[in-house]
């Protein structure tokens, strides 16, 4: 690798959950992201030289940060744990929001060493190595941010263990709004607002709905999915860790979004949108009403990412 | 209508549940199935002359009879009711029996009424009429057997108010085996071993497959279809209910089946097959299990039915 100066990748922010598919779907962004750099280093094995972005909230030990979990995992399937190599992290998305901050990492540092050692793994056999990233930073090993993150588009995760993921195909034109309100909250608080049990009831709307929501994809049917995109489970428990949610889902389906609902744990929102003029309007009105409740907050628009981390 | 000697119609047998999807899927095939002669009577409003094949066990009252009150909804919507007309049924499939019996009658029946006047309403248009014939029956108004029933194919119910339901694609070549033994389980004994709650981790685990599944038809993917068929919530409930339920299931996957599960709420079963080797191998190895066990079966063997109700 003499002369070899390293190279730059990036992995993109996601939506998880999509209102109808808990712990199941997600889909990727084209921005923002994560980038991380990766070039030769003086001594042997992996290191962190510095998390740009942070603010020092994040750990630089490789057996704790998200990225050099997944880095290092893939050095010890490659063999590769005693090559001399640095990283060095860029976050340039915002912590704890619901967009997959961790996963954008944990998926840039896995693929940042694939790339460095000229891919000798797909991007689908990355998988478990995010995973494990992915599992650092949130106690669960799952797929439903990191597959979309590494692999782009719409991503339905069958079954997390069997690394079981299934691309699905995203209707031509349609855009994503994904609002970060700069409020906290911890995904473990989101989690525990949640009932460990359904309905047999519930179950079998949201089971229509996910189903119908699919079949909206593979035919691009905007007014099936518009039926579908509704959460009788999850939404309804979380809401209320969201200021003013019940007014920004009417507002954003009042500017004819698709859908609304919570991205992955919250406290950020998405819409889904039949086109960018859509998209433009709902973003507008929803940081307008988050200001008017004296709430910062970032509108991201966006195609969805069909391609997921790639190499800069 | 003078000289019109009236037309005969057949509604088939239809699958419900398909494992993943309790109350949300079914699929119909091309036998068994119910046939309807409707003709003009001698006197004002509509009769059921004779019900053949059904010994006595279905009342002739148009009022109680699901044929009769699916024919007199949609009379009564064509302002029709005052018409001199005749309904001859011939039951041409076994009751009680998971395969959609009272679904058939309910189909034929409006169906029969709207041939009659020549199809003043689509096939899609009478699903409010079948659906009310069903709950005349059931008690419950759904369409997980109406709808492939009237419209054929493997069909989604997004919603049973809004009369939501997709027909969903049949990938190529892929036949269904059915296997009804005699033996009888009551659809309310059926309900009842059902828990009114399931877990959340369960419906994480049920989405996903649903969710595949549909995936999969649109892929004509028979891997991802086989991963899919697999019912973690009502399945594992009901089969106590069916005598060598787990017996009969490894000999069906032993057999190169898809899948294999219960259909409807029982006793009959059901396999999804990649060809018609396959599904006769099923068959007969099914019949010859539970004929060892002393239970006599009838094993029908079916590419999906891709039309539903005709006239004959």
């Amino acid at each position: 690798m003499s002369g070899f100066v390293g190279l730059k990748v990036f992995a993109p922010a996601t939506v998880a959950n999509v209102a109808v598919g808990y712990d199941i779907l997600g889909f990727a962004i084209n921005g923002p992201g994560d980038e991380i750099k990766i070039y030769p280093g003086k001594e042997p094995g992996l290191k962190i030289r510095a998390i740009h972005g942070a603010e020092n909230k994040l750990p630089k030990d490789i057996n704790k940060n998200t990225a050099g979990v997944s880095a290092q995992a893939l050095l010890e399937h490659l063999g590769k744990t005693e090559e001399p190599i640095e990283l060095e992290i860029y976050k340039k998305m915002p912590f704890a929001s619901g967009m997959g901050s961790s996963a954008a990492s944990a998926v840039a540092g896995a693929f940042a060493v694939n790339e460095y050692f000229g891919c000798p793994l797909s991007k689908r056999e990355l998988l478990p190595f995010v995973m494990k990233g992915e599992e650092a930073a949130d106690g669960a090993y799952h797929a439903d941010n990191v597959a979309p993150s590494l692999l782009g588009g719409i991503v339905l995760i069958r079954n997390n263990e069997e690394h079981d993921v299934i691309k699905l195909p995203s209707p031509y034109g349609i855009y994503a709004v994904v609002v970060h309100p700069n409020i906290s909250i911890l995904t473990a608080e989101s989690r525990s607002v949640l009932s460990d049990t359904i309905s047999l009831n519930q179950m079998i709307e949201q089971t229509g709905n996910i189903a119908a929501f699919v079949a909206s994809l593979y035919r691009s049917d905007f007014e099936l999915l518009q039926r579908s995109l509704n959460d009788v489970i999850i939404e309804p428990q979380r809401a209320k860790l969201i200021p003013h949610f019940y007014d920004l889902k009417e507002i954003a389906l009042k500017e004819k979004a698709l859908g609304f609902s919570i991205s992955g744990a919250g406290p950020s929102l998405f819409a889904l949108c039949q086109n960018s003029l859509v998209a433009e309007n709902v973003a507008a009105s929803l940081v307008k009403h988050l200001k008017q409740n004296k709430i910062e907050s970032q509108a991201y628009i966006s195609l969805i990412n069909g391609e997921g981390a790639v190499k800069l």
